[in-house]
């Protein structure tokens, strides 16, 4: 039996007062509360429970998921976004309310039938994928994938409709508000213009290096410790967070208790011990989101690009800092005795070698915006209509061979077939990654002009300055302003891959 | 807006359907996933959640609470349970009904105020507790408990007349359900006419004795390894569960995916080692639980005591069989090296040695249950008015004087406020422990004359003729019987304190 929908806004009892809002925000508390051990559940699913605990984990799960969605749906909601809209909110109060109003959208434009029918082809195209891919089955993987891509074209124009966005837009603003395909265009065109020369040059410039590769087994109850004292240099808060093992590195958990995780392998110091700094990056972000708007929707990190750009401000800019990698050494020596290989100048080397190859969750820093680059082209066509799924093999062979040289014909398995994004329907997700690497050399192109002797610091030991920015800039803000706007406020222009390019070609031929 | 209740049953749709009873079961069902979540929360906040984790994870808690409470207080409930009653349901859904009719009882025989003002009183008499306690400060904690108890009698008054009950039996029915006070007397009647006369010879006959304590330290991280060995000759499913550390054992999680939970000291091996062995018992009593009938009320547990019997099973009767203790030796002796306190004969005087203290849950196997007692006369008397709270401390010195021989004036600390139970407002509860020591034994008993030669197994390792009668007659009942019907089922007479006796005086004496 539905409860009966009000109709009129709730009565104002006093000047000033703001009852619809108020009620909005009482939901969203209660839903956050929620989505507390739904995180938590999906943390220990990983890190945690034994094999026979799935089905039910699966059911739970499920059921919380149920009850978050019929909060997300409520029909009285629609009434109170229109009545808090007029209420005499203040500017915090209002993007309050467009966040929600945002979330409203998303979670209310698709009509259930599409909602089903997304789920059902994204589960069965997955589903099929993890034996497709191993037996590098194109030809039984696309039709499942088509499916998917039609939906996905459907999910565009609804949210479209919703939004006022582009097609494709409307997909990307789940992920990354605010951004654009015509933006996209600009960045990534940019990016296209010098980045595969750049591989090139780069390539040749370190053809006559000699990289010693550090030599294990590693015992992984010191890797563990390792991994602990390089978040605790990189001020991880271990009375509000702790670090697991699963199989796939991920920061999960809540902000008042973030759960990292990552793993580790026998010969091979670097994957346990960066994937750390890398998660350590979201983890702090998390951290230090600010507590009082926590259960509200502008408590939330703004958005995936900017996610991905405080790990990688962590991984990529701070974590191959030489200075930062001097601090490193006496962690791992401490644990690991030493070994040539662990000498500044060699770790540096490995640490910045660049190696083309056809994965891309394997790729270094300077290739792995090739691979997004090809993604976000081939997608953005695909939901675009202007290729179909039967077209993806030769457009990634060609791309593959333009961008980095390498021939990927009939290697599905790596090609088109490597990556869970597009059978699961996240469309507009690849070009989070690279965002992400854009606006941490942003973010640091900013710090170094308000710190001029910032890289002193760093090498001296003192991460403060790093820290102190990013908290007050980014961490801080949580979802307070659209992205453009926090891009804008924290670093004084728009998005601008120049220091991207300034920083790699600093650091890779520098 | 409430729903609108209501007022007929749902229509029959065929000859031989069930409406209203597969209405209960699928809101049943959906309790039971929420419950998974809840459970899950509770042990990680036990055995992972770090400190600033608390507020968010209280708040998720008590978020999830507040919806199962709305769930089994949901007033469409007591026309379904109405309309159930009349469908023609077999001998199986006849229990399940039984039970939903016993949980709907004792979630909807309490006015709310009753409710709140329990919640409020205990959980204040608890927080101030937990520091008066050290303080030895009784004066403090009296008017808080008296608060408790007069809230406790009333409580016991509602219960009785929604059950039928007599006050103090509605209270034990809570936690073991269909015991009386009238058979708990009977029993304890027993239990005081042998056991401080046991206690006594039993000192007597130990009082030569050379006893050898295992010298340590012992490496933490080898207890865990022997803590799993243990569990795995104790046929704990490592598929469907794990062992981490809290600081107080418990066996939590769901049965699908059970968390147990002990804790290690640096110099003593006893307490980690059979935190283990006694908390697998009510690991394998979850995990053991017939797989079809969980989300139904039948698919749980059947008691309190219940379960006591299966971890004390586990801790008592085969922890200290020894044959057993002849299993555990090499286990130990690979992670400890050799001692001359780890000889068979020297560990079994260990495991048993007798020795009254004041503390109950440090209290050996033999004087555990005069500490019982006295708790379950002190507080029956206290339900029933006989007595009030400014009596506890005169009759608490009288009865350990008694049973124990021990001298316990003016120190409370170590007294009355020991327990947390009763300033929680749990009484009823402290019998089950008594209560499963004594189903232990009699299902020992009852495997003996099943198996005669069961020692002689035991002792060759083979502990699969004790696993395979818990199976059959304990863990796959679930909670298909009432507690008395099961005994009866299960050992062909009630519970009867002379196996209890005679198991002690046989390991004691014999």
């Amino acid at each position: 039996m539905p409860e009966s929908i009000p109709s009129t806004c709730p009565p104002i009892s006093s000047p000033g007062a703001t009852p619809a809002y108020d009620d909005l925000a009482q939901r969203s508390r209660r839903a956050w509360r929620l989505e507390h051990l739904s995180a938590l559940a999906s943390w220990d699913q990983a890190a945690n429970m034994p094999p026979k605990g799935s089905e039910a984990r699966a059911a739970a799960l499920a059921e919380v998921g149920t009850l978050l969605h019929g909060l997300a749906t409520d029909p009285a909601l629609k009434l109170l976004l229109g009545c808090a809209e007029k209420e005499p909110l203040d500017d915090f109060q209002r993007a309050v309310l467009r966040e929600m109003r945002r979330d409203w959208i998303a979670n209310n434009a698709l009509p259930s039938r599409l909602v089903e029918a997304r789920s059902l082809a994204s589960s069965r195209c997955e589903h099929a994928w993890t034996t497709q891919r191993p037996a590098n089955d194109w030809a039984g993987f696309a039709p499942n994938l088509r499916t998917v891509v039609e939906l996905a074209r459907e999910e565009a124009q609804c949210l479209s409709q919703a939004t006022g966005l582009a097609p494709y837009d409307a997909l990307i603003d789940r992920f990354e508000p605010g951004m654009t395909s015509a933006e996209l265009d600009r960045i990534f065109g940019d990016l296209r213009g010098w980045l595969p020369e750049l591989i090139t040059r780069v390539r040749e410039h370190q053809a006559g290096e000699v990289v010693l590769r550090p030599q294990g087994p590693f015992d992984r109850a010191q890797q563990k410790q390792l991994g602990k004292a390089a978040m605790a240099l990189l001020g991880f808060d271990f009375d509000g967070g702790r670090l697991d093992e699963s199989p796939h590195p991920f920061s999960g958990g809540v902000p008042e208790d973030v759960r990292l995780t990552t793993r580790y392998l026998d010969d091979d110091l670097q994957q346990g011990l960066y994937g750390v700094i890398h998660e350590t990056g979201h983890a702090r972000y998390e951290q230090n989101l600010p507590r009082d708007w926590l259960g509200l929707p502008v408590g939330r990190a703004r958005s995936y690009g900017l996610h991905e750009s405080q790990s990688l401000a962590f991984e990529m800019q701070l974590g191959r800092h030489p200075g930062f990698i001097a601090q490193l050494l006496p962690l791992i020596e401490a644990r690991f005795g030493r070994q040539e290989a662990f000498a500044p100048e060699n770790l540096a080397r490995l640490l910045t070698r660049v190696s083309p190859g056809l994965i891309r969750v394997d790729a270094d820093e300077l290739t792995y915006p090739a691979h997004v680059m090809l993604r976000f082209e081939i997608e953005r066509a695909l939901i675009g209509g202007e290729i179909e799924v039967d077209d993806i093999p030769e457009l990634w062979n060609r791309k593959m061979a333009d961008y980095l040289g390498l021939d990927t014909r009939g290697n599905h398995r790596d090609g088109a077939m490597q990556d869970v994004h597009w059978p699961s329907g996240a469309f507009g997700y690849f070009p989070c990654y690279t965002l992400g690497a854009m606006y941490a050399a942003q973010w640091l192109a900013t710090m170094r002009r308000a710190t001029p002797n910032l890289d002193a610091r760093i090498t001296a030991g003192d991460l403060s300055p790093v820290f102190n920015w990013l908290r007050d800039h980014i961490w801080s803000q949580g979802s307070r302003w659209t992205t453009p706007e926090l891009v804008r406020r924290t670093s004084g222009e728009a998005l601008n891959p120049a220091h991207y390019r300034a920083h790699l070609e600093r650091r890779y031929l520098g």
